[in-house]
């Protein structure tokens, strides 16, 4: 793996301000780990740096700097500078750059935008979040379908520096419809007097601009794909998803999968920069539902209060009925979400689930309530049929537990419910009411409380 | 979006004996939806569909069916068509398929593939498991760095066929070192009679075969990767890693990830493919663990049984209070513990999270348990001491379940133990002892009990 770049070294030399040398060593250097030092700097020392860079190299970092960085690069360099960054940038970094910007700032930028850019970069913010149109670039090849191989070349030649997805190109007919890719090695594999309409491949798989980014990823997977036309309802080619974003929105998606599985809003903020107050919104609802939901557990020891108030020494078994429940069936509900987001379990699946837990369960439950019989039988003073019954509801709170949790993440999907937020907080609060409602109902008959 | 296989026309035609027009259909699609609909047919009716297609297409089918489908293919084809898929499929498919495989299938695989072939296999599947050697392949176009541009697309247009990575070329100095990279795209735009070595680029990312895969694709990550050279300790190049396999690493490494979060022993297995004592094995010990770990909240009622015997209502919020902290104990921790995955939070970063969810945890408390109070005093039928003591109780929990959730996966990092096994269950067990002491002893005060 190659070496990184080393801060101490930047700033020795930019504070014995050998500026020169500074460059010569960050020219050297991927953008992304400049950008990376960047964001190390306080604010003047920054833009030293960065008006120390060649114009295409300066306008590379600033694509990769966070938008607080980019927005105070903004606020301090030349409308000349800002036009320069504006027209070298690709269009779908320019779009996610502007999202993030404050209205004066946007101003700023589009005012020294060329007018056919702005065009485009309007026409991009208006696709919905999370849709295809919103993480497709529109910097691709394409050619018409009646060239030959050697005009698609020379035609590549001319104007392939300046396009992001350059190693499949797309072919169109004169009613601009997509009817074919080619990828650049099959065209230097090609003889050059030969159609591109017989060369190309039509066979190949395409989104909508308004299909969701997450179903696109999908696609990625299952087809292996580096690179995927957009369309519209004609059949237009309009633009191009190119895998690296297709990495972030997978790393998004599960964030956010993640994130509701544990009862939260999801939200795209990194931790460290989201504020105090977006964190504890994101965080509360769930909390607020899920507290409420738990007064249920509580009715349950309310009705059983004389039970416990003659035997008190049942609650000590309480916290672990509960939260073995509690993790058994997050288990299962876990490992069936999990399945239904990479499309290995679907809806009609579901009595393999629970034949499948089922089985899991009785195997599990009685390893556990076995050791459980034992420790409590020879370890504490608790009697014989106090243990039993301590094991007796560990067994059937597993068993239900683990089917509950293997089922609900399926009936959510089936209501287009997110199948994500049926995980371990809800199932426990199930769980628990009826693990509490087994354990003392046979306590009343085992123990004729 | 292009359309499916109709799978009800393709049994139609299979039924009815019509094998030309159900090979003209087929050879027609993507070879990885024939392999979905491959799967679906049982074991006589599959080899007819097998045996219809091109040997090159059967053989691209083949590389994508399921190890199940893969060793039937096998146990009923010729060893002349074994041949011929070993010859044809991609080096990194074959080893993925050989390591599913059982032992006599094994032999007869490698009875039928050529010395050269069978040299490579066996040491690809030296490379441990999740090592970068592990998932690279071999396929790949690599040039001398004293070729000229013509020299260089020449000897592409000779070999490039049979190979997997053909965008992106590699470029090795006379000791093999690599020393370069070149993009088919730039060989196409250079001059004819330039040095490779003057228009490579030597600005390059790379790992070596014993690098960690969840590692390799932090590095695609960062730098929008859609290729990766593989190195050994010399330098030299030993084989290259492409993208679509690391959306697969990202895909297991996330799965693995979420199982681990949820308690479990992490598995490759499809959940609806994994047998039942597999599955009771990844999660029978933490279930264990966490059972065990739950009697020490047994033992803090124990301990308080007097003070519950006496009012035996208090019984009643221990359940909420107890799922409450858990909950808000999973928030923080699963925050964490993501931010860990993604590189954005680190160990230095203790104080930063400590103090923000500090501050999370006070404005969360303060609802909830404000919340709480009014519930409590005003529809049940507990006393104002009561409610006041369950809400200080909820604040307290909430503030240390936050604290403890933001820290504990850190400093599990910090002693190289995963993070993700600090999540909520674990989380949860800590936490409820935490608050039962809390509400007990405040009980104690306020109530005098």
């Amino acid at each position: 793996m190659k070496e990184g770049i080393k801060l101490e070294e930047i700033i020795q030399l930019l504070e014995q301000n050998r500026l020169a040398e500074l460059k010569e060593i960050l020219i050297k250097e991927n953008p992304i780990d400049v950008a990376d030092v960047f964001e190390e700097f306080p604010k003047e020392k920054d833009l030293i740096i960065f008006k120390l860079l060649p114009k295409d190299f300066s306008s590379e970092v600033f694509s990769y700097l966070s938008p607080e960085k980019q927005q105070e690069v903004i606020e301090n360099i030349t409308d000349e500078e800002i036009k320069f960054i504006m027209e070298d940038m690709y269009l779908d970094d320019t779009v996610d750059f502007i999202e993030e910007m404050p209205a004066n700032i946007v101003d700023k930028i589009l005012k020294n935008t060329s007018h056919d850019k702005r065009k485009l970069i309007n026409q991009m913010l208006k696709y919905p979040e999370n849709s295809a149109g919103s993480v497709m670039t529109v910097e691709y090849i394409s050619f018409k379908d009646n060239y030959t191989v050697k005009q698609a070349i020379d035609y590549y030649r001319k104007i392939a520096i300046d396009k992001e997805e350059t190693d499949i190109c797309f072919v169109t007919d004169s009613k601009k419809k997509l009817v074919g890719i080619i990828s650049l090695k099959t065209l230097i594999l090609s003889n050059d007097d030969s159609y591109i309409k017989d060369e190309m491949d039509t066979n190949f798989v395409s989104v909508l601009t308004k299909d969701d980014q997450e179903e696109t990823a999908a696609l990625f997977r299952k087809y292996d794909l580096t690179t995927m036309p957009v369309v519209d309802h004609e059949d237009r080619l309009v633009g191009v998803i190119t895998v690296d974003d297709i990495v972030d929105v997978i790393d998004q998606e599960n964030t956010e999968d993640i994130q509701k599985m544990a009862a939260m809003n999801p939200s795209d903020e990194e931790y460290l920069k989201e504020s105090v107050i977006s964190l504890a919104k994101h965080r509360i609802i769930w909390l607020l539902v899920l507290m409420i939901s738990a007064t249920f557990t509580g009715l349950v020891i309310k009705k059983y209060e004389e039970v416990l108030q003659s035997a008190v020494y049942l609650a000590v078994f309480i916290p672990m009925l509960m939260d073995t429940g509690g993790n058994a069936g997050s288990q299962s509900a876990t490992l069936v979400i999990r399945g239904i987001a990479l499309e290995e379990i679907e809806f009609s699946d579901i009595f393999k689930v629970i034949w499948k837990e089922l089985r899991v369960s009785v195997l599990v439950g009685f390893i556990l309530s076995g050791i459980n019989f034992l420790r409590i039988y020879y370890f504490t003073k608790s009697g014989f049929e106090t243990s039993l019954v301590v094991a007796i509801s560990m067994f059937l709170t597993i068993i239900m537990a683990k089917v509950i949790g293997g089922v609900l993440p399926l009936i959510a999907k089936s209501l287009k419910i997110d199948p994500a937020i049926m995980a371990s907080p809800l199932i426990t609060t199930i769980v628990d009411t009826a693990a509490l409602i087994i354990y003392f109902q046979l306590s009343v008959i085992f123990l004729h409380i």
